[in-house]
């Protein structure tokens, strides 16, 4: 299925990386930790950096009710965007240097979410995604718990995805005159050893889904 | 010297994360590659991913004047935030689940730059906060390409810095019962193996401020 085509959701800007097939939206969104969400306050922009999860074609954010950042949430224009620098580009000329990067840019307006079903699939997913096998491992929300916490959904109806790979695009004239090296140095994320609570004792063992992703190979990064 | 106290740039939620220092501030934009540039366009926030460089208390962003986007930042609202995820927070509890992060956010007006030496100034910074040693190693921009690029100056007047470090905050009852374990998996950024440019030859020697970052340390990471 394909991605939207409306104004702001049209890449305009280098249009030969802009990506249209929705599977690499969920691609770029579901290899993320976290996302950068714009909202509006008083006509000035505010961008912070949260979690999220995605279900199908929902992203769903979520936040205490009592941050004032959240209230601006409901019903309101937003804008999600999650990004992965996969390489630096150094190219022969300032003017080329570049990133290899894969984002994802979502438009939309947020709906605070009440049923309480879609309340606690959104909060698993927003937990799966920093944390893969967590919920399934933790201490469920409580009542309490829950009432504390605001859970917000926007649709992926109207997004775009950009996506850089490959070597630098350096003018003709600048690789004939030769004497400058140029390439790419490939970014990663990374985890490293898992590090147990102070509360617990040193040799408490670590779980199989925190072991095994601190031992993965880090997230896929694109590159030539 | 302290950062602004404004009402935009004054942490509301868990101040214990804020730090006032203008030093912190520095030091989360210094080690970042990428920051998320917020603007407003038609009443709704557009939050895009982009190179910048910082100049004591100015930051800079640059892009091609054919951008539709750019338009939007002379003498508008803008919201500039640059984040480091450090670790992955897995407690007993989902709900007590985060993040060791650290994020500074920037509030103020983008300044389109005219000053020819600003410009300059402007444009390295940018690309040696990308790529540092590149500006001397590459070819300077033409007047071709410099008229082709719009900078922009913003202010780190009104800003505001967030981190959090250390073990998860579980609920007492939920330490004591035990049999769930709990910590943190660090995330770190990490630079691969360079990558020629295929126009090269395979053998091409890589420069040394090149060759050094990949060899590096990853960009330092808070953590307990």
């Amino acid at each position: 299925m394909s991605l939207s085509t409306t104004r702001r959701s049209t890449v305009t800007r280098l249009r030969e990386r802009a990506r249209t097939d929705r599977n690499d939206l969920y691609a770029v969104l579901d290899a993320g930790l976290i996302c950068h969400l714009g909202v509006v306050r008083d006509g000035a922009p505010v961008v912070l950096p949260t979690g999220y999860g995605r279900i199908d074609d929902t992203v769903y954010v979520h936040g205490s009710t009592g941050a004032g950042y959240l209230r601006m949430l409901d019903g309101g224009p937003v804008c999600l965007t999650v990004t992965h620098v996969d390489g630096i580009v150094y190219a022969r000329s300032t003017f080329h240097h570049s990133m290899n990067y894969r984002s994802a840019v979502v438009h939309g307006n947020a709906r605070l979410v009440t049923d309480a079903d879609e309340r606690w699939d959104g909060l698993r997913a927003i937990v799966e995604q920093l944390a893969p096998g967590s919920w399934a491992h933790a201490r469920e929300p409580s009542r309490k718990e829950l009432a504390a916490t605001a859970v917000f959904a926007l649709d992926l109806t109207e997004a775009s995805v950009k996506v850089r790979t490959g070597p630098p695009g350096d003018d003709d004239a600048d690789i004939a005159a030769g004497g400058r090296w140029a390439g790419v140095l490939p970014v990663h994320t990374e985890f490293g050893r898992p590090r147990t609570c102070p509360t617990l004792p040193a040799a408490a063992p670590i779980p199989e889904h925190v072991a095994r992703r601190g031992q993965h190979e880090p997230i896929p990064a694109a590159g030539f």
